[in-house]
């Protein structure tokens, strides 16, 4: 049988979580793990080895169909290196640098007439003071590469504040970016799919809420919004996954702001499965993870239909509890319509370990669907239930054993 | 972490479906495989054994935390040293051994006051004729052990085919199990999870079409059964899991009788993920191999509410196609709402190698569904799409490869 191995460098919960997508399709996974203990390693076959050396990554290359990844960390020049060898990357390069480097990233918006913040390339103090001056305090400045959930990214409220990232121009990089702190009035996400041979396929874009720069909560599709906006921001999708040769799973994070031109402003991107995505395992007919599979093979795309009028997905970080399994029953107890995912990782604290998604058949569920994701979310977190919520058999005897 | 793993004997596709379904909650499957390259090979961790040899089965038992099945065939008096020993076996072999021997299952039947067909155990071919005669022929004769899919089981529609079975009865069996040719207007299965614990969670009573002795299409729920009907079948799985102290999935194989006792006979058991549930993977909030896991685990059950008004699953056999995977585009371009399952079979005439799941999100779309099921399996069977239907670019490009 012809059935292809894709090849996923890193072995993060991503990798993870495109085994099953896989299995089902009776596709091979094959990841690139950091350790011998990562999270894709109870999951998938995976062989340890380092993705910053260029011949880790050719060996590795060379075992599979078609090499994507977990996340954007690989060397650039290691892509172009294993592009010129002939290497099958899905996205390849090309497509990847713009979710690498947020300079490119804000370039390319540019260029395809899509809506950016106010932003500079800024070399000095000083150039940031003076487009802090010309777009007004506050800005915040960002290392064009290396950040992720927060890291790499300073809130500059003041010259005082300016002056304080001072070594941040010592860090090596060409130049760093600046944009006008966006008043908005929520975040959005995003997401689409597009295949080597140029096909597409949009979800609808979800409410994304942040907490400490960590993805927290999204709910599907985003309560409320505006449908030209909706419509505009999936198109935005489109046009970025088209014009910058993405393949596989494009997410779009992006900042809503009504009335101010389509309603929204681009934040980031990424260019793979994406926690604003993870409402799809149980929210839509084809999950992204599934959706990143098909894609990386160059297969016809999935149905995004939504099973419900919404889902709701709440990520749960290392907490109190450091024995999550021990706070299952209590979880699955109270919230039977709960999916629990855990990703197999040790618990440390603000760690992504795990998500709940919770489907609401009917609109009216919705307020309900929150409640218990967010629930199930805590308890497993806590090890408990919260104080003020109805008690459980379950949940007194998970007490007596904690 | 404390999170247990889970021994699966035998490394077919039932164990191949549990592995997403542990990763998803964080637990580690590991199989027993009969060869190196069984269904769950790709998916979840083997290890190669015998499960006929009682050492191979304590030796694996010790690794796990416990011990679940994805076929019957295990020998009783193993599960008996085994259960003796102190592992833990969900199912028990006081529960198992109604799923691996059918004359206990009608004995239990009776007992728990649940609709069989006259049926007798019998050790000679006049005991057979007599039966038949009393009854009228035809009447069916099965193994009361190591049948399955229509294997080990004749339909004696004559005195002349009773004599044909001479040899049956020097198989080694104590007694046959003869039973009264239901006349039936379809088969139904009822599943239910049950937990150590005792709680239960039903799924909808489904209509299986089946091929030859082999489930081909099922409906879920059945289209058109009287409620009444549909309410008691799921009561006689209850009155099963409960009485038989069944733990993990139970499916029962039901005949439907309009108008005599309560509208279906009990036809067979499997105590295990089934064939008949496999719509659920795609169709309900917690799927059949989730919900094993739970249960095996003794972990609260999930919802089993549907997520559309009906899921049509279709199972595809080997067939003219051997290059399942390069059947895949022109089925998914085809059908984008098709879930597609593969168990990374070798392709084999009249083997079980995959199913398609479609959900119908309102009753209207069920004819449709039907269809697209059907059409995507089809098309993966044959390598390509029939000639009555629609043709499409990636279809002629399919054909032109083949």
């Amino acid at each position: 049988m012809s059935f292809p191995v894709i090849g996923v460098v890193g072995g993060g919960q991503l990798a993870r979580m495109m085994a099953p997508a896989a299995t089902a399709l009776g596709v091979r996974l094959r990841v690139l793990a950091e350790g011998g203990d990562v999270s894709a390693t109870t999951a998938a076959e995976c062989v340890v080895g380092d993705y910053r050396d260029l011949e880790t990554l050719r060996d590795f290359a060379a075992s599979v169909d078609v090499v994507t990844f977990d996340h954007e960390h690989v060397p650039a020049e290691h892509l172009r290196a294993l592009e010129a060898a002939g290497v099958n990357l899905q996205p390849g390069p090309d497509a990847l640098q713009h979710a690498q480097d947020k300079l490119l990233m804000r370039q390319a918006c540019d260029r395809l007439g899509l809506p950016n913040p106010a932003w500079a390339a800024v070399t000095t103090v000083d150039e940031l003071i003076g487009f802090a001056r010309r777009v007004e305090f506050p800005v915040v400045l960002k290392t064009p590469r290396g950040g992720y959930d927060g890291k790499g990214v300073r809130v500059v409220a003041s010259v005082e504040d300016a002056e304080d990232c001072r070594d941040w121009f010592g860090l090596g990089f060409e130049a760093l970016l600046v944009e006008d702190l966006v008043e908005f009035s929520r975040e959005l996400s995003a997401q689409v799919a597009r295949t080597p041979s140029g096909t597409t396929a949009s979800y609808p874009v979800v409410e994304s809420i942040q907490t400490d720069g960590i993805c927290d909560v999204v709910t599907a599709p985003a309560p409320g919004i505006d449908p030209r906006t909706a419509q505009a921001a999936e198109e935005a999708a489109v046009t970025l996954a088209e014009g910058l040769g993405v393949t596989g799973m494009l997410a779009v994070e992006l900042f809503e702001t009504p009335g101010i031109g389509p309603g929204f402003m681009v934040n980031e991107l990424a260019m793979r499965p994406h926690n604003s995505g993870h409402w799809t395992m149980d929210g839509a007919v084809t999950g992204q993870f599934e959706q990143h599979v098909r894609a990386v093979l160059d297969l016809p795309l999935g149905a995004t239909d939504t099973l419900g009028a919404y889902t709701v997905m709440k990520n749960y970080l290392g907490g109190a509890n450091e024995d999550l399994y021990s706070a299952f029953p209590a979880a699955m107890a109270a919230h039977p319509e709960a999916k629990i995912h855990a990703y197999g990782k040790s618990v440390r604290p603000g760690r992504k370990i795990g998500h709940v998604n919770v489907v609401a058949p009917l609109a009216e569920d919705l307020a309900a669907a929150r409640e218990a994701a967010e629930s199930a979310a805590a308890i497993i977190r806590d090890g408990h239930r919260a104080q003020n919520e109805p008690r459980t058999a379950a949940a007194d005897d998970l007490q007596e054993q904690s």
